[in-house]
């Protein structure tokens, strides 16, 4: 098995991601923990990959903890039960806490760690689409609170994370489908040559060829890398997101996925793109076709009584909007820094797919 | 009125103290906030400096909180509410926190500001001897877990400290001179000459003479800026609080005062320190006779049964024992590695001030 290895700076820290089939049975080799020790929390859905780790890490495993993978969980109660039992467990400066799961669980325990002892290491193994392209990788971590998507959080890069697409095996299909949103969006922002590639090669990426995770890892790996902390290059990442936490928020966490939500976010956003940033109608086109494919998608709430409030409380909102990315062409993203409420409440009334 | 400016710097961070008479009345010249909007959260006992503040603030305070300075109070669920009233205030990035009070404020409202939005720019207004000399200044920040002190945090540090003695003309004298215990213990660790300097005015520094916090906070400011994680030379700051936090938890943080615990700690750190650094029993009398000025200190618990539990509970610890501060000499210190548990105890039994 040959695994490629991707590192990650970020001022004195540095990230490591090992990509590769079956590095998720190897952990003592890529995992890092300055003592030895490990802390393994896992989620329910992600059994299978956490079986495997902790045949090999139970030896030293002074903690085992099994949380649910649901945006319910990822609050400020579930990151004090993780420090909790942390303590309890006799955690010390040099251990590291092991992340196995979905974007919920990396993000919360993530959290647990910058915290527990003001800080120790801690590794990402995720195990859905989404976490192996984005949310596992570059060091934001967080919580929801009751008036917005994470409002709590710290920066605190993990010290590995570990992209074994065989690690998705067991999602299902609509988790994997959406979670290809946020893939195609890391080539859709940063890299046309990523974006016609996968494009052309989409139906056996729907089909769960694992490449298509590899790439998209890449380019979340070399934007994150310029800009650790989220100053400049970096907030490019959210295209798609200030409306897709906003569809997300409205639907409970329920009624759409997390990528559906922000395969939302960005068929909306491609009509701001257009009307600020000149983006062609074929780019576009290109676009909602893909979106399309790894559909179909529950409808959205599109109220703006819904979406309004929402959106005022966005963390990155400021006194004339919230900040905007868009598209120029394919590959090609920058941020527009204040487009007005107005403005997004009616590219969410005309956002289409397909 | 004339400012002396003395700034950290901590990788890509920058801390300022502002140290003067009267510093504290002119908060728009010294505070910083990159938005010009401030959320004040000040302790009960701080009413009159946080009153002085918020006469110059309060147009631009979208926040103006109280909590209570008591060690009780310094935990997640105070972090919580402060992050709860923020956030509901509309906190955005651009914000910042100012904390007016002792280092339970300075502590919990920097964690607070470390963790809202992933992180916003707080300020330090100490007003306790303990909080000027040492508590807010170098950006730990932290709570209290029911398993130990200080168990939870970030290193998150203020863009600026104010420190101004006539903020602390309110506080009692108990609270004073067990505050007192910090300056010194500073002044020990690593400054022989300031160290002449306060013992030979050791009465004027007892009746309240203000020059003696500006050296303090000088000397830690140097410590933090020479390692400001933690890694090396600020370890020492540490001298006295291994049994001295053990000291206080075993008291139920009512018996004994966090300086008066130190302070117990740093007799106790005496004779290991004689024993592992050679430190001259003359060295050691010296520091006893100023300690029992600044008492006189209740006696502690010094039960190895109380006492045993609560230090390998001590985030600091590991497999061979916890590390501890010695002194060499009256201004010089280290770090023993590894101090077994039992020698802790047989010098908490044997402690004496005096």
């Amino acid at each position: 098995m040959t695994a490629e290895r991707i590192a990650i700076r970020a001022g004195s820290s540095e990230s490591v991601l090992w990509v590769g089939l079956g590095v998720v049975d190897d952990p003592r080799r890529y995992l890092s923990s300055p003592s030895g020790r490990w802390l393994v929390v896992s989620s329910v859905n992600a059994r299978a990959a956490a079986g495997r780790l902790r045949a090999a890490l139970s030896t030293n495993a002074i903690l085992e903890m099994e949380i649910e993978d649901s945006e319910e969980t990822k609050t400020l109660d579930t990151v004090r039960e993780i420090a909790d039992r942390a303590i309890e467990a006799g955690v010390r400066r040099d251990d590291a806490f092991v992340a196995v799961g979905g974007g919920v669980v990396t993000d919360v325990v993530g959290f647990a760690a910058a915290i527990v002892l003001r800080g120790v290491a801690w590794n990402a193994v995720p195990t859905t689409v989404a976490g192996m392209a984005d949310a596992a990788i570059g060091g934001k971590t967080g919580v929801d609170h009751r008036l917005g998507k994470n409002l709590l959080g710290a920066f605190h890069p993990p010290r590995v994370v570990l992209i074994d697409p065989s690690a998705a095996a067991t999602l299902s299909d609509r988790d994997y489908r959406s979670g290809l949103v946020e893939a195609f969006k890391g080539a859709w922002i940063a890299d046309p040559d990523l974006s016609d590639r996968a494009e052309s090669r989409l139906s056996a990426i729907v089909a769960r060829d694992e490449a298509a995770l590899l790439g998209a890892a890449r380019v979340k790996a070399a934007i994150v890398a310029a800009d650790p902390l989220e100053e400049d290059r970096r907030r490019l990442l959210n295209f798609g997101h200030t409306l897709g936490h906003a569809f997300e928020a409205a639907g409970g966490y329920r009624d759409l996925k997390h990528g559906e939500a922000v395969g939302w976010g960005i068929a909306a956003a491609l009509s701001i793109s257009r009307d600020r940033a000149g983006l062609a109608e074929k780019d576009a086109t290109r676009i909602r076709s893909v979106l399309s494919r790894l559909g179909p998608f529950p409808e959205p709430v599109r109220a703006a009584a819904v979406l309004g409030p929402l959106l005022a409380r966005d963390k990155k909102a400021n006194a004339r909007g919230l900040p905007g990315v868009v598209l120029e062409a394919v590959g090609r993203a920058r941020v527009e820094e204040s487009v007005p409420v107005e403005e997004w409440l009616e590219a969410a009334r005309s956002a289409a797919i397909g």
